[in-house]
């Protein structure tokens, strides 16, 4: 049982409630809390020495990862975050200076994003640090993304590249595509959306199947970064591998009806021209997952990263 | 350096924006969202095995204190819990069983109490379980109790009975204390009020602190618990100590202007008859804590249950 089959089985009964527009299953809840034509997003995830950081990893960029990835499931709703409340585990006899620097670095990411310390707690975590972080945030009510709108024919883009994260880094400096995300919400009528962090052969499924539908991604759209390149010199086949797989790349994956393609790519190259875009494959009505490559169409059955079933 | 000498030093020098009306340091923090006369609540908590639960812990009993936990917070600003966050962080092959029956404690607890579970994740935690709970809620703009606002003069509230909570498994099955200080804050004019985990040596000082006063305890009226008794027959004295120096008691302490005190004690026992209420002391002009004892004044400097200075 992978990560997403436990949660689906321990969540699967919830009661809800009317003020609970969106529950478990996107990235973010979706709350109404009569507040005009705003709608909040609450969000929380946690990282873990030895699961997203190593007991060498530069503390303050531990503290910048933590509110990172939450950052990134904001942004995935195309939202705005405003309120963050962070628990650290820590061991029973701290290293200040490391904690501090852990903080400091949630703290300047904070402050770039316009982020609102609200609470902060520790506890004691005998054999490893954690940091658990909760975001509040908001978007317009009638803007919110949600993983489960894209329809048969609409096309699908990703940003930024992929694969090679943890190699390259650019899994603890990684820039949350909060600025991006509201863009695209704004100016075109994006159907579906999702933050990539278990890598595009994880995340796309969620998308397909929250939306109740299948794609055909073409092999060669697929952004390889230079650092799976890199990592896999001479074999174009083992570096996409790596860019479906490898997970952690914070980067969005997004669906729009086809028409909007074309002036999408346009628009995004005038606004973000230092920012890759690509259209790598189409909504399909049926709920298969394949993959258009050199040698024919070929089932995608790549896993991205899983908690549990992955060292 | 304990818990909250660290958590002063890494949040000192955080920015405020206008909408947080209370930022680290109460029990919740208080958000202003402009929706009319709400004012709204977040609270992050964790529960780490090895600290918080054992692995022998009944693991619905583990669920439910770390989500009680953290509505005992919402319970000390009179405040309703509306929705929660749960990341679980488990280990890399965790027992279904197990699992299930942690998160049920949760989902039971959480029916109870009419709060929507909005959101959960897992993530892998090598060496010990834990679960991460935040928390949303709300109150009446006018009637948030914070831990400031005590005067010289104003009497002091404990509700329930003190200490020996970890030998009588209290801390597994509390109430949280939301409907009596819903009841509290509705009928009396409350002054501050915090919630008791870190034993009322603890947690005394906190109130007073952030209220900028002293006080007087008086020790015959401190309500010990019978499991305190037990724990130490014949001896008063270490019973007292229990009571004032266990943690994990999760009652209230509150204060109000001393002409409100005896018609509380009668309205209370109409009202929670089942409940004790104890007027233990009053709030004094200096910035001391002291206790009357049979052998006069002393100056209570018992600490509370801090990690990272007790094992």
């Amino acid at each position: 049982m992978n990560e997403f089959e436990l949660l689906s089985r321990l969540l699967h009964d919830l009661p809800r409630d009317p003020s609970t527009l969106v529950g478990p299953g996107d990235d973010c809840a979706v709350i109404d809390l009569g507040a005009g034509d705003k709608s909040f997003l609450l969000k929380t995830d946690a990282v873990v020495e030895g699961i997203h950081f190593t007991p060498d990893t530069d503390p303050r960029l531990v503290g910048r990862k933590a509110l990172a990835r939450c950052l990134s499931d904001i942004a995935a709703m195309a939202g705005t975050p405003t309120h963050a409340l962070i628990t650290l585990g820590l061991p029973p006899e701290p290293d200040l200076a490391r904690t501090e620097s852990l903080y400091s670095g949630i703290k300047e990411l904070a402050a770039a994003q316009n982020v609102t310390i609200a609470g902060g707690e520790t506890t004691t975590s005998p054999h490893h640090t954690f940091v658990s972080v909760s975001l509040l945030g908001w978007c317009p009510k009638d803007q919110c993304i949600l993983r489960s709108g894209a329809q048969p024919g609409d096309a699908i883009f990703v940003t930024g590249t992929l694969g090679g994260s943890l190699q390259s880094l650019h899994h603890l400096h990684f820039e949350p595509r909060l600025t991006e995300a509201r863009w695209l919400a704004k100016h075109f009528p994006l159907s579906a959306m999702i933050d990539i962090s278990d890598g595009l052969a994880g995340d796309a499924p969620h998308l397909l199947q929250a939306s109740h539908c299948g794609a055909e991604l073409l092999a060669k759209a697929i952004p390889v970064s230079r650092a799976a390149k890199l990592q896999h010199p001479g074999k174009p086949e083992a570096a996409l591998r790596a860019a479906l797989t490898d997970g952690e790349d914070f980067e969005l994956l997004f669906t729009l009806p086809s028409i909007h393609a074309v002036p999408l790519a346009d628009a995004w190259r005038e606004q973000f021209p230092e920012i890759r875009l690509s259209c790598i494959g189409r909504v399909l009505q049926d709920t298969q997952l394949r993959m258009r490559t050199r040698h024919g169409v070929i089932p995608l059955k790549l896993n991205g990263y899983q908690h549990f079933t992955k060292p």
